[in-house]
């Protein structure tokens, strides 16, 4: 690129209505959620399943899978049923996740929590039965697209959310609550499974439905990687940040009585540093795609603008 | 075929191994589930997946879709990664099943049950991740299968588990647990979900993946449903002649104390007679393929020779 097209390239970056983008994709996949999963008979199971489901949420990981797909010069379509998986696969670890045995959670966005709601049973079958439906939703729901793409997508969600993934990240998150000799590696760990993990597959499979190269796919998942880790390390910023405004308590004290994070690692100047390095990172690695990667580039910025 | 024919088939089928012909699947099957999943880091996520996935079983779903995948014109090579799935889907089931939220179980086949062994969250993570590595292992590992059918191995192993199938059975038992007014739909509802969908899974994912046309699977799925069925009318059989020799109680006694059974609607003898006259249904589905539906008739036989 010439230096003039970088700097309208950049102009018309800043000019990307992400609100509106964000907010007309949420809409979409709402409605394709809600038509996702009728409510039959044993009812009860359905209505857990939706409880959870349409609870609402950024629905960040299909719209990362939308956005990728059209890059690529795929459609919406193509990638839809694959996007509300994604959400359904996500959905089924919030709800484990918030179960007593875990994190022993009552409320999650503001709304009691599965079990709360129906009860613990029903709440380790909703998780399954979100699981084993985004698969067969997948298969059952793709339109115009090669099976041997479907295959790829499958594989790599199975990826993301088992051992190799979310479980993974989970246990070792788990084995480290309370403990206080927690090497980086380990937070790396953690973060690379419990969150970029899923968020890598909602970027990758976006691609590969529409086709996407290797060389695509392997920048795809660069940019996903580095938003993820980015994602991970604001959060932890702003865990502290506003604990600071809310109670009043010095960072110091926090950063001691605080369990493993980031800043306790880096401080927080510097955390905010490597977030805004990630960011840049993860841009550099659509860019050249011009125009079309300007959501993705958008939603890059959007995770470190949440630190201001 | 003629009657001499007839004659002769029915004298092969009685001198069929099948004791042989299980124990030589059995350990095919364990040596291919014992190299699915090696132990990585974390390690104890992988080592609770491999207690509960190794711990022994009949290995029935496995063996049944390695037999039609042959019964079709397959190979055990192109079957078996599926084969695995369908045990890895069946522990992640008994794994959640045995949760003190759901059934409490303390033992399973003599050894602890997971939770017991490692601890709560780690069993409902282990189940997790069974499940979605089932998913991943089929496509992973498959070779020599076309992808159309493998996408419609994973919507029907999809469906088999998720609402529509073991999870949806599992939440009407539930519900069922200390109701005296249950209606024989609603157990039999239970049972076409909880047992007889994955063993219906097991045995068309076999045909399938070897090319078995649309007549074909239907037949396979014709004789997994009778032979699920009766496999639990014969479990609630057994269960009551078993206390009555272990107990010395008197049968009416007994069914009125019982959760309910097949037996408390029909009695031991018409709930026999019901068994076999869906084993006689199975085997006719069959029947046609010859000599080598000859496995699937002695598993058929095998079911309700356990009532004598």
């Amino acid at each position: 690129m010439l230096v003039t097209d970088e700097t309208q390239f950049s102009k018309r970056a800043s000019q990307f209505d992400l609100c509106a983008y964000l907010s007309t994709r949420q809409e979409q996949v709402e409605a394709a959620l809600d038509r996702s999963l009728p409510v039959i008979y044993p009812e009860q199971i359905y209505e857990a399943m939706r409880y959870s489901l349409l609870a609402g949420g950024k629905r960040l990981r299909p719209i990362l899978c939308l956005a990728t797909c059209e890059l690529m010069g795929g459609t919406i379509e193509m990638a839809m049923p694959t996007a509300c998986a994604l959400e359904m696969i996500h959905t089924m670890s919030l709800i484990h996740d918030d179960l007593p045995a875990m994190d022993n959670d009552d409320y999650r966005r503001g709304k009691l929590t599965n079990h709360k709601v129906f009860n613990e049973a029903v709440a380790i079958l909703a998780g399954d039965g979100l699981l084993a439906y985004a698969f067969e939703h997948i298969v059952e729901e793709t339109q115009n697209v090669p099976p041997d793409r479907l295959m790829k997508v499958i594989a790599r969600l199975g990826r993301a959310v088992g051992a190799a993934g979310l479980v993974g990240g989970q246990v070792v998150d788990l084995h480290c609550e309370g403990a206080c000799d927690v090497k980086i590696e380990t937070l790396n760990f953690i973060h690379a499974h419990k969150t970029a993990a899923l968020l890598e597959a909602s970027v990758v499979s976006g691609g590969i439905i529409a086709g996407a190269s290797d060389a695509d796919v392997q920048r795809l998942s660069q940019y996903s990687q580095a938003i993820g880790l980015a994602f991970q390390i604001v959060d932890d910023v702003l865990d502290i940040t506003s604990t600071q405004e809310e109670l009043g308590k010095s960072v110091g004290k926090d950063l001691r009585a605080q369990k493993v994070t980031y800043p306790s690692f880096w401080g927080i100047e510097e955390s905010k540093r490597q977030a805004q390095q990630l960011i840049e990172q993860a841009k550099s690695e659509v860019a050249g795609y011009g125009d079309r990667a300007l959501p993705l580039m958008a939603i890059a910025d959007f995770i470190t603008a949440r630190t201001h």
